[in-house]
């Protein structure tokens, strides 16, 4: 995150602005949503420790993301712990990295058009991306519960659920979240192994549910014994 | 729900007298303990995504019933995302259309005449519709718990939770959802497989009630290792 | 129960003067503190449904407990819920019939010189009573969460949990109560088969505590694999 | 506990003056940081009966901390429930007697220099614990919530979790835990057989992520098979 390096005074009067212009308020709404968003998934337990981070476009031309910083329990999200960063993970209002991750949500926000990124990090899906992982993914067919994705219509619906090994390399692993989503037309998210689901939507909303569709069906596979079986 | 088509002007009309009327009293009497109650559904995980939905009947004579819109998180339900639909499940207050499966409570009313229908999709549920869909239900016997369901004395009472296949055709699984209710006297509750639990009561207390007793009952089986071994 | 019948005159007049009087008092600071614990209880998912019931001693000379209206939600007891009743079981404050288990609490209260009794019915208790059943009880030794017990100072502490068949004849069921907490000296609790914990303490913080302790064990053992290889 | 006992009249004044003095000021945020983490810990299940307790080093020179009294509900701590305690485990302000476990909290402060230790009596650590006894401790590998501990980088890392054998002697058990903190340099916490959870960080903040983090690790091994295969 060697770009994110620029000027306190740039910060700032950038800050001293947050809240008075379009931008500002934009950045603040979607900052507002997303700590509410944290503290309900950190009530349910999927995003412990300090895992887990989310991010909302709040603007496309030019491209600007509200994303949560580095290292935050995101249980308890304050509005100065988020940030604005550019197309490059350049931060442009607030203090503090982003999360290393940022690059994903990037990814994800130009492969799939997304609005907004929410990444969570459950006992479900630690287990099911561990004991799944020689099979590349997780196909998810039959469930009601899958109607609930955008675009599917049926519960004969199959979702397939990619699976991506783990890195700290964020430059490489991003690329190969870019492969996937290209690969695989269509998906509504994915599991890095070990690690936990990286889900989207066109707003806050969608991605929400997103998330709460995909943890649900993954919990179901595990208390229905596929983390044994697999 | 081709059906609910209607003019704005009676729409709108009909919202302005909503809170004036007794019925429309009782339409926000039956909107704001139905919130209450998708609140803390969800908060235990019954109703994640924009899964389950509620209705109760707030006339008899006409029909009457407040019910979900479609495709809501039910856990922050607004008074003005609830319905008022007619027995041809027409809308005639407020915006929106009912669930697609507005036509299963018009079944349940009709079919046991019961005062309040919920339709939860937890875990528990979609993994035991699953594992004991060959079966053609589940056999719920010797459990004190079972006391709690409206008409039961004791702990030996044999319930049978029937399970049926999942459709999106309501008017066809309307129709088997009829057929259950009368090839089953006294049940109290309905699987659709892999999608959930539907249940009933006199009122919305009762219907609450059996809630909490069928997918109690349900958690037990799971975590007994019926799953496993169906 | 039909010892429970009296005048309402009776009955109005004692309502009346309940929040004056020194017993009064006692039975509103009880009735208020058991609703507290009925909602914490609930929300863990231990007293669903209509389940567990909750009594405390007012007064010992002559005795007079407060305890839990039959056939009510025990996450939002009302003061207005809960009665007041001799040692023969008959109600002498409030309105409502006492729970059906009334008889079971007088046992424990004379077998144990207990100041409070609380009854949960939790998916721990349900399964692992109908697992152990045909041992007749469950030994708990080596865990530290023993020495939260009352009289308990080591972890080496082996503790009975006896498993009573369950029964819908309460004055029959109180007999064998009776007969296990003789035959039992200090035990600290026991399960009805597939029905659920009952616990005491000297107080309502201590019977708490028991619950907490006796509920988490259980949980233990369940996912220790205690109910599949019992 | 014996060196606890001293003058009255001097724990009294040492009170009047608690939130006065800076070291006052200090010992009261401390309380009131602890008494918060232990809502949220017991709302998890991770500190049920009067289990777990918690510490927060107010003062190196001399060293000084306040730590829970002993036997308390973790879930409703208040201020005066506190004591402040210093390196010889005696009370220098506030009413009651230390948890215990205060030799342990002190022979940790010591051993890797902490600011904050949390010790949590979960389910998920008492199966482990017991499952893995033989095994002398658990290994986590692979997992990217290792990321989560102060100073690991890569989900590659390999935390070993030490299990002690419980022991009621807390003069015999502090060795044993200076003895492991010793020998194995780098540990983030250790686990007592079927007891609990250590764990400890530079300040409130990180030990408390230190037991989310541990806590979840526990738990998606257990739901990984892990506490039936040991």
């Amino acid at each position: 995150m060697k770009k994110t390096r620029r000027s306190g005074n740039r910060r700032n009067s950038l800050k001293a602005n947050s809240r008075k212009s379009p931008s500002g308020t934009r950045f603040a709404e979607a900052a507002t949503r997303l700590a509410e968003i944290g503290k309900g998934f950190h009530a349910r337990g999927w995003v412990l420790g300090t895992s887990g981070n989310f991010s909302a476009v709040i603007s496309r031309e030019p491209l600007r993301l509200a994303i949560t910083s580095t290292g935050l329990d995101k249980g308890s999200l304050a509005l100065e712990q988020f940030l604005e960063m550019d197309e490059a993970a350049n931060v442009v209002r607030g203090e503090g990295r982003p999360s290393a991750e940022a690059l994903l949500h990037l990814a994800i926000v130009r492969g799939v058009d997304a609005g907004a990124v929410l990444h969570t990090h459950s006992v479900w899906s630690t287990v099911l991306s561990g004991s799944h992982a020689s099979q590349g993914g997780i196909a998810l067919e039959g469930y009601e519960m899958l109607k609930g994705l955008e675009g599917v219509g049926t519960h004969k619906h199959r979702e397939w659920l990619p699976i991506l090994e783990n890195s700290q390399d964020m430059v490489e692993l991003g690329d190969r979240v870019s492969k996937t989503l290209r690969a695989s037309p269509g998906i509504h998210g994915f599991l890095l192994r070990e690690h936990g689901l990286y889900t989207w939507g066109a707003g806050l909303q969608q991605a929400k549910r997103h998330v709460e569709i995909l943890e649900f069906l993954m919990e179901v596979l595990v208390r229905s014994g596929a983390a044994q079986s697999a």
